[in-house]
């Protein structure tokens, strides 16, 4: 046992060592397990909130056992287990052996094996040689989650989609193979670990599949540095920050505390969901008991088989801690910067060292507020400084940024940038179709929806909040209106939970309320409001298996009665899901959401029709979720912020003939002329 | 003559000096002309295009006279002219009264001049005095755009709006005089300029006015630093750039090229528009003929006499040149920042010297692209490199920070941030309304919607473009769709002249394509696309004035076939106007818009709420509208862009734990174990 570990706190290396530890003895010494996630299970959150009360008001600390989530296979069988381990008493509290149709994520050391396997495989390299691929040429497999459609899809599976790296450079490891795809797609089973069937894509515009014939070269399109002519005429731009950075890292074991301008929370991190925030606090005033990126669903276009199967749950089916890049010094962030490091662990019960996992720093966010007075001349110009903590994830081809963002308004915002490589497959020349855009010749990239569900487990002044929602409304007109012009906002309640669409033509804004406390200015319930942007929902239909397995994709807010354990909107188990166990079932449930524990589920996302500028690296696409004060502090938060002055930012003078104000803005009330002084 | 300026920049000082003589010389030498614009009249499209292909091309350019617009009255009467004086040929080319119920906008002069002479009256006196201030207190007069409701406002007036300064602190000029309105509004006839009414504010929930009582005294709520605790632990961060910026400023008389990045465009400046962008290229293809704010409309929610003809046009009733602020080095922008100076006409005929209303500087936006390969780890990432061109105008309480911003992506983002100060009204003790949000004890703001209309004059490859629209759209069920999850996009093109919406449910995106220029490897048109933030559109009815002079303020996308002239989503006159002469009207001529010379005006906004949050200045509110292109390269355009080392971006490590993986990020082949090597 750990006392000094904090309940909110990651597993450390030994508690993760002591959990597999402890799942091992359950079974004879020979079993071979195969891990896929030991990982904190938090504490009841009716044990939380006392610790956490006990630790702000400076109390004794109550005593939280420290458990271990341990999700396993017996290796090489269909037999996944979800246990949970008390490290405290180092026992093994709950062991159920789940199923059927119930699967477990990828990992990587099971990735690297299927790849081996499929390319091992001697009808694969029997279809290869059909190619005629000029001597040398490498080819590479990318295992897919294979996705689900109900047809002899009860084990667990890969489909693998082959591609090559440019057979004239062969040599090049980071050759863009994405750029040259193959229509041989082997099919995994993960238990026999044997390729079980051998797909052919379909390449024109209808589902036909034809039999492997020899490759007509196509061009390479690479996206490695040497492979460009680079911009010579860029200048260095550095971020200094002399006397160090604002925020504060006080490293607490497995977690982090950051304080900086007058926010305070800690930093987790975990093998599905990676960053989370617990206890998140302004000025000493309770925010959010927990926030982190809850799941994502990238559905495809492509009706065809078996890309008719791609839906990827890149949380669920992978893991956004799992799969987090390694940041580097002066490459992904820029400025003075922090890392967090994490352990994890990996597929033998071991540790994984994760090491810059999150990067921490401030930006400078352009002007926070400004006012001039028009007749003084007087500016007074407040610029805005953010605290950005980030995370960088690769799954396959894509990468998402993701970022929390603190400003010095009481504002935070999750921003997720969607960068990375499309995912591709072959396509005959001349051939066009309405679902996925020619980035490359021969390449197509299918349309695709990236929808992201943020949770938000609030804690506004206290643990019992409320969701409404405002809406904007013409008035009629009247003797009261004879212009025509007025109009008014109306709020409502949300009283049950359930799903609901944000209606821009009504200026719908979400908010999350304490209605117990009251501003003390203008009698309003405390509140913060949810500034999402507006999505397409999931276009697949109700019937269809993405959509059921998405149980949040159809929805811009999800609204729960908080229970333990239900942190995953598209469910704990979302490879091969069949639907059911997620947020849309536990919505369902029509509990109360008035003045009492709730969770709500943010959705957002893009429909990404591909564009040929998209290849083969694509732009950042960003989006960004905002979490706004209303009514909650007294009057703009950060009005004493220091005012943005020469002396402390030290910028550089480019125009020459430049005529700058003297320093003294500030005119003598007698040379302004426009008021009455009585 | 000046054979030197280009056709397309602004007047220099003695053009306008020239222009104001040209008109004076019309009239006897006695007569009193009250300018309210002396500004460049652009050429005709027709003549410029030659100018600017002889210019690229490196052939003799053709002449074109240049010549001014001329916006005056007589003063001290309702006689509005508008004249075009050929500088060239130093002759009026035309001279027209304007009206009725055309007016022209305010100038600094004008409101200066309206705010002593209202609170010289002695009627408007006489009331302050019922009021029993302390003695010593300052009252001050903000005269407001009087707005229309065809009720005897055929003349041109200010409806007066005062406010006092904290008593306790009188000799304070900067006091925020908006946290202490008062309920005495005189109006002030332009012709006359004496005040002609006396309105009383209503205070209460309904629209009765009462008599002015004494004032019960009210706390005050400054803005200014030296009245706040400010925070102490902000630590400076500094923008370096050693070697200098990468942008370069060829002054060419009074407009600017700029280059950056294969960037190259022609910064303009005029008294209404502010900021104006010509001939904007990249990589040496024209992209837009002229970009600018066309119009912007902040409509007010309070549906009572004389709050419900609160609707100000900022550029068109104000300008958001004229109104710029000069801005400061250290203060507005951070880092290695070029100003542009400005000369605007006066209201003699003079000259303004307007300096350093525009600056711009680099900016790093984040990552621009990123990916790692998972087999090698190595990871190549990008940062996003920006240039900003940013402008600031102060319309009385409120402030609008305006950007034109180019990435390396061959994007465009324009960016507004809504900041400053939120009109206020006095509110009676314990009174609740549903039109707005009392921001202080006794201080209601009123809901307001703000409407921006951004014009774009496309030339993407050439100056005959199309406007079209995407859809993505569910595929039915069927054998070609088996697992029901296919979806697919449609393109419409729209072919005549008119307004449109966006609908999100179904992904429309709008994008400006030119038909004649495909994409080498797709064969798909070029285009750009426009993504701009979905709003709910006016909440005025139809038949109100609002509505009716608010001509961009229903649809999110309006489309003309060009016409010289027409650069004013508004109309050329928006105070006082009664709409028929702005962009729908122009739309209305449902004229050919397919593969001509379009322009293609965007609309975007906030329906502000006003939280407690936003008082006594409001944090930036920030929109975006962004420019992508879509099939008009043949990859990602910033794929040359250097990547992002620490031997470049020279990061701090604040993390002293911090592991960071060695400079080798290139795995040797032969330890990269997923790929078959024929």
């Amino acid at each position: 046992m750990s006392a000094a570990i904090h309940p909110l706190a990651p597993l450390s290396a030994s508690e993760i060592v002591t959990g597999s530890k402890l799942i091992k003895e359950l079974y004879p010494a020979e079993t071979d397990i195969h891990f896929k996630a030991i990982t904190l299970a938090e504490p009841a959150k009716q044990e939380a909130i006392p610790f956490l009360n006990a630790e702000h008001n400076g109390k004794p600390l109550p005593t939280i056992h420290r458990r271990a989530f341990v999700c396993y296979y017996i290796r090489n069988t269909n037999k996944l287990h979800e246990a949970v381990a008390n490290l405290s008493l180092k026992r093994v509290e709950s062991n159920v052996r789940l199923g059927p149709n119930v699967h477990s994520s990828a990992d990587g050391e099971e990735i690297i094996a299927v790849e081996k396997v499929a390319l091992a495989d001697e009808g694969v390299k029997a279809e290869i040689r059909k190619l005629h691929l000029p001597a040398g040429t490498v080819v590479i497999c990318d295992p897919w989650i294979y996705g689900s459609n109900g047809i002899d899809d009860d084990n667990r599976m890969y489909q693998c989609f082959l591609y090559m790296r440019d057979p004239f450079n062969s040599s090049e490891a980071d050759s863009n193979h994405y750029a040259l795809p193959l229509a041989i797609s082997p099919v995994v089973d993960t238990v026999t670990m044997r390729v079980s069937r051998i797909d052919h894509l379909p390449t024109g515009a209808d589902n036909t599949v034809k039999p492997t014939v020899p490759y007509k070269l196509k061009p390479a399109n690479e996206y490695i540095p040497e492979a460009q002519v680079l911009r010579t005429d860029l200048k260095p731009l550095n971020v200094v920050q002399p006397d160090g950075a604002s925020f504060k890292v006080s490293k607490q074991e497995t977690s982090s505390v950051i304080d900086w301008q007058k926010w305070r929370f800690r930093v987790g991190f975990n093998q599905r969901e990676g960053m989370v925030l617990y206890d998140v606090r302004y000025d000493d005033r309770s925010l959010f008991y927990r926030l982190s990126l809850s799941d994502m669903n990238i559905p495809y276009a492509d009706p065809r088989t078996p890309f008719n199967r791609k839906a990827a749950f890149d949380l669920g089916d992978a893991g956004a801690g799992i799969m987090a890049n390694n940041l580097k010094l002066g490459c992904d962030c820029l400025g003075s910067i922090y890392y967090l490091n994490a352990v994890l662990s990996d597929d033998k019960g071991g540790t994984i060292n994760m090491d810059n996992v999150v990067c921490i720093h401030e930006q400078d966010a352009g002007i926070g507020w400004k006012h001039t007075n028009y007749r003084t001349g007087r500016a007074v110009v407040v610029r805005n400084r953010e605290l950005v903590l980030q995370s960088i994830i690769t799954v396959a081809n894509y990468e998402y940024i993701l970022a929390f963002i603190f400003n010095q308004a009481g504002e935070i915002t999750y921003e997720v940038r969607a960068t990375g490589i499309l995912s591709t497959q072959p396509l005959d020349d001349g051939v066009e179709v309405p679902w996925g855009t020619v980035v490359h010749p021969g390449v197509l990239a299918a349309h695709h929806q990236h929808i992201f569900s943020l949770r938000l487990d609030p804690a506004l002044d206290g643990y019992d909040n409320r969701l409404v929602y405002d809406e904007a409304h013409a008035m009629a007109p009247s003797d009261f209106n004879p212009l025509s012009v007025g109009y008014y906002t109306k709020e409502t309640v949300v009283e049950k939970s359930g799903g609901y669409d944000v209606d821009v033509d009504k200026n719908q804004i979400f908010k999350i309320q304490n209605a117990a406390v009251k501003n003390p200015v203008n009698g309003k319930p405390v509140a913060y409001k949810i500034m999402a942007p507006p999505f397409q929902k999931m276009l697949a239909l109700k019937e269809s298996f993405h959509y059921k397995r998405a149980e949040f994709a159809d929805r811009s807010i999800y609204v729960t009665q908080y229970r333990d354990g239900e942190l995953y909107a598209g469910g704990k188990y979302t490879n091969q899901s069949r639907g059911g166990a997620g947020v849309r079932a536990w919505a369902d449930r029509k509990d109360n959401v008035k003045d009492t524990d709730i969770v709500v589920f943010v959705q957002f996302g893009i429909n990404h029709i591909p564009r040929i500028e998209d290849f083969p690296v694509m732009p950042c696409e960003i989006l960004k979720v905002h979490l706004k004060p209303v009514n909650f502090f007294t009057k703009n938060p950060a009005l004493d912020v220091p005012p943005s002055v020469q002396s402390f930012n030290k910028s550089d003078l480019l125009s020459e003939a430049h005529h700058q104000a003297t320093s003294t803005l500030k005119v003598d009330e007698d040379s302004s002329c426009c008021s009455s002084k009585l």
